[in-house]
């Protein structure tokens, strides 16, 4: 019973995730046409403050709403690797459904396939890069006994990250997936995806063995 | 007198969140002419620090500002039916007065009834999403144990659904209503306000059992 | 020794404020020189978030670095008058110095008289209002037991209200004072500085008599 | 080994900090390239909410990410000199691969050396003037026993020292020899910082006698 209320927080936090990222995105085109930078900064900014609103009303119950740190969650022994699984399938339904009602909000087609192409090494440097600011952040947060703070973490992190990386930090393999389905200032072409993913689990595993040496769990302390 | 206090809370907070709501619309129209995108950032971005400011000095005594919020909290035996209606009148009123004191701070006329018609069906999709959403981030913040955290959650989810949803998150009956007295930004017309009604009560709906579910009482703890 | 201290947090803190108003004025208008609403946005997030951070650091001395909120701490009992009064003057020392300050960092005159009229009906009703939803935010938060926020509801409400009231919620007599010195973007005219003073006392005394009656102290208790 | 921690994590904080003043400042650049205060307002948002997510992650192993605030907390008897002066050399490191992390994401060569001048009495007092209020805004709220308030009072006050002093305020010697390293929007020519890591190092000392004036230990409390 718990892990369906944890299952049904990550698909509805996906989801919001996912429709604020698209939405944003289709909103700041229509209505910032003349500065591309300004579309950013609305997209940026609309993605951290939803992803407060949304880890502050959910993380009792479960607000990953990405397949790496739930991976990471297992690593760590905070959840378990059948769970685990579970969750991320969630993550990538709820994530696609948001796309969806983002298309369906403005007017669009429910599913369009995006043809924006994200490709280059630099790309892939700057993904494994988000990625591991990522999770360092929030299991940093976590482990300093401080997980009330992860909310505002880890939107301030992800409205940074849109800007220093130059692949603007999709970091989230279930969000990379959603953001197939929406032809929008958002969008990332099929065939791109799936290095976008290595990097992102590339970025957490190595995340993962940084927050242990940073934070062995018996020694943390406030300063 | 507990609810004359309450009563009074709910006036002020709904009078100044309308007149932050219409105020910088106003504002924003009349300073960044040139860009519609900028004037949506501006009014998001200052309904969200507005909502921060006053849900922290109001919550112990009473901060929904919203007739669905207050039908809420009556659904999940938080409030007195009774009471209820009586809170639900007085954030129309407190609203209403709002939006009139928007305008004469601006050296427009008192009430001027707004002309922007606000109608299709992906708007009233995006309306049941946006309460929806408000719902479920209120009440989740709650019902885990962390009320200090509405403030901004809320700030954060409201600035956040003036871009990915299409209808710019309305959400709030007393809001849709004062939000006719203004002809400006911010206005929406009358024959518009009843489907968006509709729609915020039936989000509200449906977000009260998805909080049931999410957080049953007792089970709730920090991770 | 502890008033000293507390005559020094004042000092400083209203010092820092003034160079946030002035100094982001001034580079608001050489950096964006095509839109005012753009200015204004700049403005008002970095004088937001420069009261977070003063206040933030300084509340455990002092830190309302503006003489209604002084008078009102007189009325409510919290400041002996004597103290208040001597605070008042530190705060108008602090924030002349912080004007002088900003002109010689942007390399102008250390003193320019403002040019910029600010007068008008509206205007006025505009600084009754502002300073009265101040009070409310400050003492709101402090009577509910939650003097952590006030920095967080003064930031939020501050940058909200440069938006929503045309006068651009000065709010503070100190500032205002301070304003006549620089003849740049957050200007004012000596002219006008006696009404705005005026309409702030008469906001902050009307936001005591509601703050009394909201938060009766004995009765507040976190929902 | 508690020392390798800290090492570790001003390491890590550092290049993400570098990476964030640098990389979005190549993005604003590129993508708002007809207002130069759009970029500002870009760069110095992304800025504030890196150091919000760094702050929060890692501040319980270590968090100053800054030479002088480490020599303040050798100064207020926080840190054992030798320390101090490992960990600034190590922020010196994390620095510079930040800038040249942020050089590659955005497909530029690893180093290139800035070629802006930033001189003039007018810049460097303002330097003093930002490294002095950034100390007191973190040893303020590190003394008052509020050391969780830091991230949000350093965010708040950097995102607005970058707008009201002429100089941007580096306040920062490990980020200002770090921006030396890329000829982009937030370079600085290496003959122009010696004299700002000096007029840094001033403002820090001024600053440490300033809290300890204001906040002698001992008798501090909370109102």
């Amino acid at each position: 019973m718990i892990l369906a209320r944890k299952a049904a927080a990550e698909f509805v936090g996906t989801a919001f995730l996912v429709m604020a990222v698209v939405g944003s995105g289709i909103a700041a085109v229509r209505l910032s046409p003349n500065d591309v930078g300004l579309q950013l900064l609305e997209n940026s900014l609309i993605t951290g403050a939803a992803l407060v609103a949304l880890i502050l009303a959910l993380q009792p119950v479960s607000a990953a709403f990405n397949p790496v740190v739930s991976m990471v969650e297992v690593m760590l022994g905070l959840l378990p690797a059948k769970d685990g699984a579970m969750l991320i399938v969630v993550q990538i339904l709820g994530g696609s459904l948001g796309a969806v009602l983002a298309n369906l909000m403005f007017d669009l087609d429910a599913v369009s396939i995006s043809t924006t192409d994200r490709t280059g090494s630099h790309l892939w440097l700057a993904e494994v890069i988000a990625t591991l600011g990522l999770v360092v952040i929030i299991f940093g947060s976590v482990r300093a006994g401080r997980a009330n703070n992860v909310a505002f973490a880890v939107g301030g992190y992800i409205t940074a990250a849109y800007w220093f990386t130059s692949s603007t930090s999709f970091a989230n393999p279930a969000v990379a997936i959603a953001r197939m389905f929406s032809d929008t200032f958002a969008g990332i072409s099929p065939s791109s995806v799936p290095m976008f993913i290595g990097c992102q689990i590339l970025g957490g595993v190595l995340a993962a063995v940084l927050v242990r040496f940073l934070y062995p769990k018996s020694e943390v302390t406030l300063p």
